[in-house]
């Protein structure tokens, strides 16, 4: 595995692969590496011939410092993890190799999918995302970018972004990876205490009786699917809900009657941290 | 020659250069071809084994419909001059392929750059140029792209956003290419009347005063110079000044005192068409 921390670097090393027609895929990361991301990896080594990951902590796409400065790093752990998992590119530049000082162009998806859900509580967080996530394909030049499901919002604006700005990538969405106790996979998990790890369960809990609400009862009535999730996370001590929220994919509309393909997302805090999940249901499908 | 008109026709052509390792020249441009145009062409050609043109009118850089609709548009005859100076793509894409019905992603270079000269009387201009050539960029995946300096603060605004944003192609500046009369080549000069032609003059004696006064003279006093010019252009009758200005390159910041390397740029509207011109002047250099 390369381990390369400058642009000037890498350049070299993506032509060469382009040269000989070697197909990228490309797994952005900001490192505290968990299965989610493993995942990715792995779907990136099936489908392409080189796999590069990224680690860098992006500062723009944070509303507050205190949140920037607690987000778990964990370089030397994940350079063994990515190393295991047969990574051929690990690029991890510093602030200044994305930054300049004078760096002052943004990438901006305006309209509806960056003004719902997070879009709400964390105002200039998807333009931090849009602006890393343009330089860094860039950078890297990939044929497929992967992208967890965990932060679909994320993924639903980066293909979006993708799309409207004509990159030539193929972005890839892959599905949440899970603790054995259902609690999503996400680097945040780790500034949870013993304690609110276990509260944090109720996330999926809450998304399981939805689905169970929506799939095996029947229900259409998006209001008395989330009213019920509210009563449910209101009985755990700790736990704060910022939304929860049924919306139409992909374009994350709210929905009042429940049809289609629908996605339930929520976002919680417990503790001092803000957790988000989700789960997508095709409600035409089964039954 | 090929014409291409799709985004899908064009990408394989692209990537079998790409894979032949043939540099890509590429010159972005809304038609109605004259001199200044073909001087990048012949640039390109002289610097890489494919050269690509564009043409289209990008609707979204233009600030009301009016000067949008009055943008000279010379499809056939521009199509014959690409053929003889010998470019090897024609990409002519229409709005549709260009800006889906959708299409809500825009890329914004914020700070001074783009809030003085034109950014002043052009407000949304520059978000509309960095958001078209961000998407061609994507598209035609140069190694090069040419500009000229008659829209100097375009040309300093694409560049900014290259760099910020990582692109990897190299951004040149090519000189202006002047009419006999001084005139520089304009698009927009189709729009003028033979009477409204000879009194456009007036930018360039007025540039070539300005000159004189600092090279010959060692005027240093912007304000002194820039005074001048509004007086000379300000005799000519039917010529309204946008503005005149002496600015630092590349960071265009207001000058006192004139020093190092300056840009004197103007822009007046004559008759119904705004025209713009300056020149750069490296004052340590002569004398």
């Amino acid at each position: 595995m390369q381990i390369i921390k400058t642009i000037k670097e890498l350049r070299p090393v993506i032509h060469e692969y382009r040269l000989k027609n070697k197909s990228i895929g490309f797994v952005p990361t900001m490192g505290a590496l968990h299965p989610g991301h493993l995942s990715l990896i792995k779907a990136s080594r099936e489908e392409c011939e080189c796999t590069v990951i990224s680690i860098y902590v992006n500062p723009i796409q944070f509303n507050d410092k205190e949140d920037f400065d607690s987000y778990p790093r964990n370089f030397n752990a994940d350079t063994q993890k990515v190393r295991d998992a047969g990574v051929d590119i690990l690029f991890i530049p510093d602030d200044k190799e994305i930054y300049s000082k004078e760096s002052s162009t943004f990438v901006e998806v305006s309209g509806h999918v960056t003004n719902i859900l997070c879009g709400i509580s964390r105002p200039s967080h998807f333009r931090g995302v849009a602006t890393v996530v343009c330089k860094l394909l860039n950078i890297v030049q990939p044929d497929k970018a992967y992208f967890g499901m965990k932060d679909a919002q994320q993924a639903i604006v980066v293909a979006k972004m993708v799309n409207d700005l004509n990159f030539p990538v193929d972005i890839r969405f892959m599905p949440i990876v899970r603790e054995k106790n259902g609690l999503a996979c996400s680097s945040r998990n780790e500034n949870l205490t013993d304690k609110e790890r276990k509260k944090a369960i109720v996330l999926n809990q809450t998304l399981c009786h939805a689905e169970k609400r929506i799939i095996e009862d029947e229900e259409r009535d998006a209001m008395k699917v989330t009213g019920e999730m509210y009563e449910m996370v209101s009985k755990t001590k700790g736990a704060e809900i910022d939304y929860i929220s049924i919306v139409s994919l992909p374009d994350l509309k709210d929905v009042k009657e429940i049809k289609d393909q629908v996605m339930i997302a929520m976002a919680v805090v417990i503790g001092e941290t803000r957790l988000i999940d989700n789960i997508t249901l095709n409600v035409n499908e089964k039954k």
